[in-house]
Parts: C-alpha cells; structure tokens; sequence
C-alpha cells in the first residue's frame, strides 16, 4: 500500500510473499556457497566519491547531513560499502573467492516512480558480491552465479529471458539481464525465433539483409537523393560535432536506433531531442576562439543506402543536406568524418530492430521485440573498485593466471587487486512483476513457489470441525509429500464473500468444503491458474493436491 | 563491523543471531495473533507535524528532502504511519483487535553512540502495534502482550528485569520496560529484594524513613540552618520561575532527583547544570517588561527536613537565602510557593535512590539500583495517535464500554477512535547486550535461541570423514530430539587456531574429534558456560549435547 509518492508499506499477505521469495533465494544463494550479510542503508558520500559515483548518480541519490553535517547518502546499491568491508578484512588469497550477499532496502529517488512496485523509490533487493583472486576464478564464478539464477528463475515457473546486456554505471564488461516478458515493461528484449540469441536493446543487433531501395540511390541530385536518403541530425556531448545520420527514406527519425549510433559514438547526447539550437550556438560562438577544437561533421550512413551513397557522399558532399539550413558557415569549411561500418567491421543498421529483423546468430531465426521487466542483473565488475578502494590480496606466483594489473611486491608473491562480480535480484521487482503476470480479470495468482499459502481452506457454514480435520490431513508429515502451507478461512464473513476473496488473493488451490462435502464427502478443490475444478475424497486430499503444486 | 561513526554492517555469523532472534520473535508474535508487515524507512516531515513530534524529535531525525524537494525523514519509530495505514483500511470494530508487526530498520542521530550496536544510529527494531476498539479490550492486549514478551525473554535465558516505566515522547500512560543487567547500561533499574516491585528510576520511589537529621532544623539563623538543609536551584523551561530545593546538607547537588522533581513539576528544565545565569537574565529583562507573566520562586522541601522547616521557609523566608546572592531584587518582591509533598500527598523525596533504600511496595525489602540495558518497552498508547490522525472505527452501542471519546452519530452507533498501543524490542540492542553479558575472556557465549550455530564440530587431522558421520548423528531427525543447528569447521587452519576460534565465536556446545576418538571412538564434548568437558560415544551424542542445549 502507497504511503507516500513511490514509497510503499508492505501488508501481511506481501509480508509472506517477500518472505518465501527472500527463502527461496537464501537457498540458491546456499547452493553457490554464498554468506548472508547485512549492511547499513546509510552509506557516506566521501565513500562514494572515491569510486566517482557521487556525481554519476546525481538526482537519484537521496542525500542529507547528520548533526555534524557529516554529508550521506541512502546507498542505492552497495559496492563501495562492501568493498571497503572487504579490502578491510581479507589479505589472503586463501579467504576467496568470497561470495557475499544480502537481502534489504535501497533507495533510489527515481524521477518517475510508477507501476507500484515495480518501479518504487524505496525497494527490496538481493545483491550478491564475489570476490576472486584471478580473472579466470572471477569468470568461473560468474558462470556458477548464472546457473544459480537460471535454477531460481525456473522454480518460479516463469517465462524469463536471459539477455545479454551492458553494464551501464556499475561497470565492466560481462553482463546479463534476467527479464520477464510484460506488457507494462519498460525495456525492450529482442530474441531470436529459432536460437538461444537474446540481447536487451542497448546490445541487439539484426543481420543485415540486402535492402529494396538499395541501388536506387543515384545521388545525381541533393533533393531527389533526399527522396531515397534522409538526414537525422545529433550532436556531441562537447557540442562541437554535428552528427548527420543518413538513412534510407523508408524509415522516419522515431525509428534511429541511439544505442547503436552510442555504440560507435560514445560522445552522442541522446539525451537530446532537438540538436540544432545548440549546434547553431555553437558555430556561432566558435567563430570567436580559434584555438578552440574546431567544430566538426560526422555522417554515419546506413548500410541500406550502399556504397555507391557513401562513397557520393565522400566525393561530392556539396550535393547534400550537410548542414542544416540557414547554417551561419558553409560545410566546406568543416572537417567532415565518415562511418560506415560498426566497430567490428560489419555493415552499419542505424534503425532499431522490430520484429521480424533477422538473426545475428543464426541463419533461419527472426528476431522478436519484447516489452519485459527486468527481475535479475548479473556483472562482472573486474577491478574497478577494488582498485579505487584497495581490495587487494597477496597471490604466490604459482596462482597468477592472467599477470596483467599486478605490483610484484616480492620475489615470493604479488598484490592483486580482487576480481569482481555484482549480481542483483529486484524483490520488491519480482513480487510486482509476477502478480501482474499471473493476474487475470479475478484476481492474483501466485505461483507456488512464493504463494503466501499454498492452499486455502473455505468450509461451509457450521464445517469449522471438518475443515480442521482437513488441515491436519494436509499438513501432516509424510514420507511421501511435504507438509502444505496452508490458510484457514475462519472470518465471519459469508461463503461466496470468501470464494471470491480468495480469487483475488491468488492461492494456487482452493479446497472448498460444500455440498458434495456434506453429500459424499467430497471436497472441492479449484485451481484457477490449470482450469481445473475436482471432487476429492479426504485420502487422496493430500495426493490430489500436491499433484496441482507441483505444476504452480 | 562499523561502516561510518555509528552506523554498522552485520557480518555472516551477527546475521545469523539476528535471523534467529527474528525467528523466534516471529513465534511469540504468532502466539499473539499478530500478523507481520513492513512498512517504509522513509516517512513524511507533514505527516509528523500532524502528532506534533516533528520538533519534539529535533536533531534525532535524519532529514531530507527528495528531488521535488519534497521534506522526508528517515522513521525512528512508526506510530505515524501504522496509525495513518490502519485509519485508511480498517473502518468496523469486526476487524478488531489487530496486531500488526515489522522487524526491520530504525534511524535516530544519536548525540552520542556508543558501545557499538547497543546506541546505534542505524538499528533493528520489533515493532508490535496494536488496536482494539475499547479501552478495557486495549488492556487485554497489553496484558497479552506483555504475557509473551516474558516468555520470549525467558526463552531467551536472560536475568531481565521488567520495570515499570514511563512513557517518554511516545505517550500514554501505561508502560514497561524489559531490562539487561550490565555494568555497560545507560539505565538505572530499581528493584525490591524482597517483592516483585521494579521501577525505572524516572517512576521509582522509597518508602520515607525518619531522618537523622530531621528534628534538628531549628532555622533560627538561615547560616545556621544551612548547616543541615542545603538548596539547589533550578529554573523553568519558560525561565519565568527559579526553583529551589531545600534538602538535608548530608547530602550533595549531585544526589537530587530531578526525575522526582520533574514529577511534581512538569516545566522544569532538566538539561540545564547551572540555571542561575538564565534566571539573572530573567530578572533583568523582566523589570522592563511589567505586563508579562512576572517572575517567581517556587521552594520544594525535602521530608527529611520536616514540617518545622517548611513552617519556618514559608513564614520567615528572610531568614532563608531565598535568591542567589547578588540578586538585583529582593525575595520578598516575588511570588513565592511551597511544595511539600508528592503529587500523591506522600513526603516528598528530593534525593535520588539508592541501594538500601526502603521499597515503596512491602515493608521489609531494600531497593537496589542496578545499571541496566534496555531491551524492549511496552506502551500503552492510548487515542494519542488514532486521534490526530483519523483512525477511528464504527462501534454499536452495546459494545461500548467506555463512553469517553465517542461522538455519537446516529442511534445504532458510535465512531470511536481506536485504543493503540506500541512494543518494540531492541534486536540490535539485544545482539549487542547478550554478547556483552555472556561473554568472558576468551571471547563471546551465545544462548542456545540465538546461537548462530548451536554445536561447531571441530576434527582433528584426517578425520574429515568421522566428522561427517558425526554431522549426520547429531542432525538426524528424531521422535525424541530436535535436530542440532551445527557448523563443521573444515577449514585449512590448525588444530589449536579452530579451538580458539570456536571459543571466541561462543558456540554453546563445541564437539572435538581428538585422541581419545582415535583410541577409544569417544568424542570430547565443551560447554565453556557449564565449565564441563565430557567424553560421550557417538550413540550417546545426540541425547547428551541435546541436554547440554537444554540448559543454555
């Protein structure tokens, strides 16, 4: 329940929801050899400027000052903390890899909050920390880590997608992205119909594919080369480089694909939505300091116009759009850049990828474009802040794999800084993602792995003695079935009351003691989420009910 | 492990203690019928204003504001906001009594923290609120609740002390407070040697005992009067009056009981040491202006000085120094009042307790002042908060049973303001007061309830194998035993470093697999709380650490 803007109270039925999600994880987490920790909410910002975040976060810290005026922060993830904790209490290579997690609170004081929790300002999130001496032990647990995730997201009974994904402000170079597919997402995943490629948007690629308008660019003419070819204008971070992005007519500015252009252009503001005002300002201003860097142009030419475009665009660049009208100098006078292949060579898609695109991987797959909510991330941070914050172990040389990033102290052992890894579960995330997910037009429906009860109880009027003989044939210790988490329905409210309430809550079965219980003794158990609705007799209760479980 | 000046992480083994104490928390709180939630860390400076604790609070609360520049606090306590969740959802007595908890963080800029996470400024509470629709189904809660809490901390094996309390900033006008003997407390808790009577020092009191000195005040001569009765002065919050506390010369300022005095008189300012320089101010600055509220005295005797003195000091103040000396006014220009007795008419006890004291309850018992830990407080908290903040809930009229407060609204029934109460129990607190208590020299001693582990086995070299089929006889499940939480210490260190560790983490039962397993399969079982060391075969293990866990 909202208590203030994006900040939530979480009530008794949430409360057994978050519960069974965080035992759940503890299990997984147990599996990796993981040790539960806790840290404090309350981080500091002279930590956070040794790793250069302060700024990088900006609005999304929440930041205040003690009565010292101390100056804080409520940490919105815990590297900095945990590795101060760590270069504090391990020197030796013998204590890793040290694989530290925890399950609590961050803050983030988003822009926008929204969807409930699923984008909230305060939210619950396990974060898990590895510690290793050598890239190669680093890499080996971040394959451990990922099959852990993979076992969890499964027991959830969720169609997830594994996105290969960047690292964005954590940093590094190994990443992954754990994705429910959603109408409400607010990330794009694209995934192959035929192979395992998935990839969230800031990475995906398409096959470039021979495209219909692609010879017809004669370019004898600016305007009628226009008809074939258009120009999308952006500018640099510096706002010294006017970046004309040329593309074929087909396609209007909306469908640019700015991941891909950051992808070669890392200085692109794609903040941006209009880049001339500032481009004008600046050759306006340039005109003045001379020693200034010059401004400059770069074209980025889709590889659907071809080469014969390019190499037009190259020779005689008079006969195009190279400037925006009424610009104060002539193009001539500008340096001018050309791209024309991604960083790996291939041919340049300056268009976002829409279904139906092909495969990168593949040869026969098509690509699909899916809204989703991003549940799980997992890094690999490498030193980025072991480095800035010493966490560092002595090795004997015998240990060394990979001798880049390391001081020998002495003949006997060198000083390495630990290899990193940073994986996150949004809990708060999961618990909203997945009631949306399951919900239909009667309710939630909770998979049985974080139900708050399994199962519910709803007797008839004057039944309260038969339904307690049922909870205890649920509940009982068998050899064969574990024992239910069950509910009792006991309220002194009315029987269809109860039958929809229990609807709306999502138990993923209801045993209901009606007619047939007082005809036949029969007891009628629902599950929703299978269409089923049966009629049971009390030895097979716990059988018939374990069987609907299994499949929740 | 501290992170910034009072501000802690909780390392693998404190997360353990403080998951079981959770856990048992969570079992008394089901005893109790209360149902568990979570609500936000951050809470809103507008909602506080509407109780009035914004500035009662002053420099304890870490605030801030959002991006909107929004004012928010970081809680220390959540009446406001439970208060707020329940006037919103519950709206008929049916739903009553509701008992609603959370075990999680709490913030609070402690001027001063100290002695680790027993004053920390981020730290783990339980926080029981409750609510009933009358004030006679309120004291039944309280009553329960105070049932479990002492079954808790007996479960907990603790010498607590249950004190009778006061309610502080909170409110209302019934409380508790469960205490940790130990010379590291900040409290001072009174208790009887012969009866059950245990107080706080803010609301305890001694049975008044003739005094020596008694008879002897012939006050003739202020100087000579001096001799046996001595004043302390005091001021006012509003400055407006000086207060004197006329007591026996045996004594010194440093044995007034200001807990007293603030009894019977509400308005005085017990923060100040020396109030003679506010109350010069106050003299000269009221000279001006004549309208306002004028300056007074205010003399509290002490019994031990009996009735002849207070005769005397009301019917001849000259002869008393009445005002600091150098006073720009004399004495006989004020208003002078006179108290003699407490607010129950008994004789008024100006000097703090000490051990030996007579107890106030029976006749025979001595009191004695023990230094203190608090671990939990119960509050009964009347309509304070369901007042201020709207909670209020439908009551037919035969349900009423107190008719103060209501406000009728139509012939059937009333809407009454729900009967609250509050309970917390320090768990940080608790950690940190239980290691402190049970520790010795070589190092910490967990009760068996929140050990982290109950039993470490430690093997000694190439027994590796044994200490597994240890591990298995002592976690078999059993009709007769409950299976043992145990830790095997399988790590490369030696023999005499694990021992040593062992004892220092404060394992309740440490099992040693050492020679005489290797002669005669007899495994060496420590308990350093029980001083025992025994030799048990393995068949009798599992029985034996269990008694030994029994008794810790």
């Amino acid at each position: 329940m909202k208590s203030h803007a994006g900040i939530f109270h979480i009530l008794p039925l949430g409360e057994r929801v978050q519960k069974k999600l965080e035992n759940l994880i503890d299990k997984y987490m147990s599996q990796l050899g993981a040790s539960k920790v806790s840290l404090s909410s309350i981080s500091s910002q002279a930590l956070w400027q040794q790793t250069n975040r302060l700024e990088g976060y900006g609005q999304e810290l929440f930041r205040f000052a003690d009565r010292k005026d101390v100056p804080y922060i409520l940490a919105p993830t815990h590297e900095e903390e945990i590795t101060t904790l760590v270069a504090k209490t391990v020197k030796s290579y013998k204590s890793l890899p040290l694989r530290l997690y925890q399950i609590g609170r961050k803050y983030r004081d988003e822009i926008r909050p929204r969807h409930g929790v699923l984008r909230s300002r305060e939210f619950v999130m396990k974060d898990l920390y590895t510690f290793d001496h050598s890239l190669q032990s680093a890499l080996k647990t971040y394959e451990e880590a990922r099959a852990v995730y993979s076992r969890l997201f499964d027991e959830l009974k969720l169609p997830y997608l594994v996105a290969e994904a960047s690292s964005g402000d954590i940093g590094g170079d190994l990443s992954h992205e754990y994705h429910l597919p959603s109408s409400i997402g607010e990330d794009n995943v694209i995934s192959c119909t035929d192979c395992s490629y998935v990839s969230n948007e800031e990475l995906a690629t398409a096959r470039p594919i021979p495209f219909q308008g692609q010879s017809s660019a004669d370019g004898n003419d600016a305007k009628s080369s226009g008809t074939q070819a258009k120009v999308w204008r952006g500018i640099s971070k510096d706002r010294k480089t006017l970046i004309n992005v040329w593309y074929p007519a087909s396609f209007a500015d909306t469908d640019i694909n700015t991941y891909a252009l950051k992808s070669v252009l890392p200085g692109l503001d794609s903040s941006l939505e209009d880049a001339l005002p500032l481009w004008q300002s600046t050759l306006n201003s340039s005109s003045v300091s001379v020693n200034d860097q010059q401004p400059q142009l770069l074209n980025v030419v889709d590889y659907r116009l071809g080469q014969d475009f390019a190499n037009d665009l190259k020779n005689e660049p008079s006969r195009f759009p190279m400037l925006p009208q009424q610009s104060p100098v002539e193009s001539s006078l500008l340096d001018a850049q050309y791209i024309t292949s991604s960083t790996s060579g291939e041919p340049f898609n300056t268009i976002r990828i829409y279904d139906g695109d092909h495969c990168p991987r593949c040869t026969s797959g098509q690509l699909r474009v899916q809204k989703a909510i991003e549940l799980g991330h997992t890094f690999h941070l490498g030193t980025k802040y072991s480095d800035a914050l010493g966490a560092r172990v002595q090795v004997p040389p015998t240990m060394i794999e990979d001798n880049k990033d390391l001081s020998t102290e002495s003949d006997s052992t060198a000083n390495v800084s630990m290899q990193m890894g940073c994986h996150g579960i949004g809990i708060s995330r999961i618990i909203g993602a997945v009631a949306d997910h399951l919900a239909d037009d009667r309710g939630l429906n909770w998979p049985r792995a974080i139900a708050p009860f399994e199962v519910v109880i709803i007797p008839g009027r004057n039944m309260e003695d038969d339904a307690a003989t049922i909870s205890r044939a649920l509940t009982e210790s068998s050899n064969v079935f574990q024992p239910i988490d069950l509910a009792l329905d006991d309220r002194a409210e009315s029987f269809p009351w109860k039958l929809k309430d229990a609807d709306l809550i999502g138990y993923p079965v209801i045993v209901v003691l009606g007619r047939k219980w007082t005809s036949d003794r029969l007891c009628e158990v629902q599950c929703r989420r299978l269409g089923l609705t049966e009629f049971v007799p009390l030895d097979h209760l716990q059988e018939h009910v374990n069987k609907l479980l299994s499949q929740l």
